[in-house]
């Protein structure tokens, strides 16, 4: 139980956050499209959890990848980035599969992407992982990682050993159909993976493709049944509802000026965590991640160049209460 | 056995050539590199068997090509282009998995590929597959359909039936590695694969990756040594060495201006079959191969505008001897 004016106390560890999962080329058509017709893309560094560990490293706290990649070209290029940007890349393994990719149009309506899943899916539960994760004080991953076999083995058995050591499981429930492995019923899964986390963020897609259409508060009262501790429900530009169960509190974005939401989600991942990581109570660190996510959604790219928290924080006058 | 100065006597058919096998995405870097450095990717057309079927019909004979694509903006991409080049699509199915593509960077030496295959090896034995197999006369395929299940399964059945019914199998050894299912030695499979068919084209790097290396005399004969009836080895620009156990004859390539050479091998199957059909003997067929790809060479693409055989013919002044 999380209360929401108190703040989580976290042993002494080596290392902050550790993240887990898809590490992948995003291939984005240079022109605005939306039936594949364009004939020029361009390749970026993506993955979501690799955004959130490297905002983290940013905000002032420290973070660790653990993905898989290809022996290949693309591989070489996303471990590179990850250590052009200072990242630790010892839990970055290289399996038997090339790299993973989404190909997607540059588009001003959602844009229905195309999956090519190779090497995410082949991350093994390596004795690094196991020491990287035991060194940690949160981890973090999304759907991918368990829509597929056999990195789902590696999920499963990093929720065990974070909940036997008193490590703080959140769970990104971004469900989708597609990444999904063919003929098994992602939404069960995703459900009962809901009661063994300490925290879920959903957006309304998220619940809406897992319950069906709701409105946000409904929708937040399902994950509760399901056995969420601390749901995040994020709105959009209408905040978020958090609850966990006994209190429930509405927030409201921060956000005052949007060129890009790309990345909006993980960068208020990101300094969530980093604040409550620094000690803020979980009222205060939803605020700072959402003046994380306000400060992001000014700038064009998933990953930006985010200040200290602190200054997030005297930028966007906020106190502690 | 085919006598190099005689001529295949073909069944009348509704349709001459059938190719089955990979449709794909060629997705190929806009700027010279090896390491994938480049960000800008352009998209093309691919896969060897659509690229045969549109330059046979282009050359005068009919062809049908047998493929899956992905339900999505690549997979209708694909299909529209065979459509606009005036293909029957009869046969291309559609899978659950995403449209298969080939990213590669544009390179002065060697480039090494990055696979991912999806829809690509989900090709099903249906009855229209059949249908149009039993109404072919020749049926072509490389090595892409055998390196993986379930579409191996299909090409088995096509081979068995293709057997049964007197159709002329021709079979493209580009064995690869890369491409194949992990676990396997495809060595061996592909061998076992040569005396099933009438016809195989190697590369000599075909050879040397099935064999190691070894002058092309040998290299031919091992294929004759494994069933083969009729080998085709080219040479590049050493022509070709070509035996049925019985004869061997060298021919020359016709090339006299090499703008790219894209394709060139996909042309000369295509001058080769359409040769045959139109009732050459296999030696004058050959000459058409070589005076097809010659053609190709003078221009840019693995697709190019052909004129009529006859008109190669007659521009590169083959007299049947």
């Amino acid at each position: 139980m999380f209360a929401l004016d108190e703040k989580i106390n976290f042993p002494t560890k080596k290392n902050d956050l550790l993240t887990v999962g898809e590490l992948l080329i995003d291939m984005i058509s240079s022109d605005y499209d939306v039936n594949f017709e364009s004939s020029t893309y361009q390749k970026f560094f993506g993955g979501s959890p690799s955004n959130i560990a490297m905002n983290t490293k940013k905000l002032g706290i420290r973070s660790l990848v653990a993905s898989a990649v290809g022996k290949d070209g693309f591989g070489t290029f996303l471990t590179n980035h990850l250590k052009n940007a200072g990242m630790d890349t010892s839990c970055v393994q290289q399996a038997e599969a090339s790299t993973s990719m989404v190909v997607v149009t540059k588009s001003r309506s959602t844009p229905i992407p195309i999956f090519y899943r190779g090497a995410d899916y082949h991350l093994d539960y390596t004795p690094k992982l196991e020491e990287a994760l035991l060194n940690s004080k949160i981890v973090h991953f999304s759907c991918w990682p368990i829509s597929m076999q056999p990195v789902r083995q590696t999920i499963e058995r990093v929720m065990a050993e974070a909940e036997k050591n008193g490590i703080f499981i959140a769970f990104d429930p971004n469900y989708h159909p597609m990444i999904w492995q063919k003929g098994e019923d992602g939404v069960e899964y995703v459900k009962s993976i809901v009661r063994k986390v300490d925290i879920v963020k959903p957006s309304e897609d998220d619940a809406e493709r897992l319950f069906g259409k709701d409105t946000p508060e409904n929708q937040v009262e399902k994950f509760l049944k399901l056995g969420a501790k601390l749901v995040i429900m994020t709105l959009g530009k209408d905040g978020a509802i958090v609850s966990n169960g006994k209190e429930t509190a509405s927030f409201e974005t921060l956000a005052t000026e949007v060129v890009d939401t790309t990345g909006a989600g993980d960068a208020f991942w990101s300094g969530f965590y980093a604040a409550i990581v620094k000690g803020h109570t979980i009222r205060h660190a939803l605020k700072l991640g959402f003046a994380v996510s306000a400060y992001k959604l000014k700038y064009t790219g998933a990953v930006v160049e985010l200040p200290t928290l602190e200054e997030i924080k005297q930028q966007y006058e906020l106190q502690e209460v």
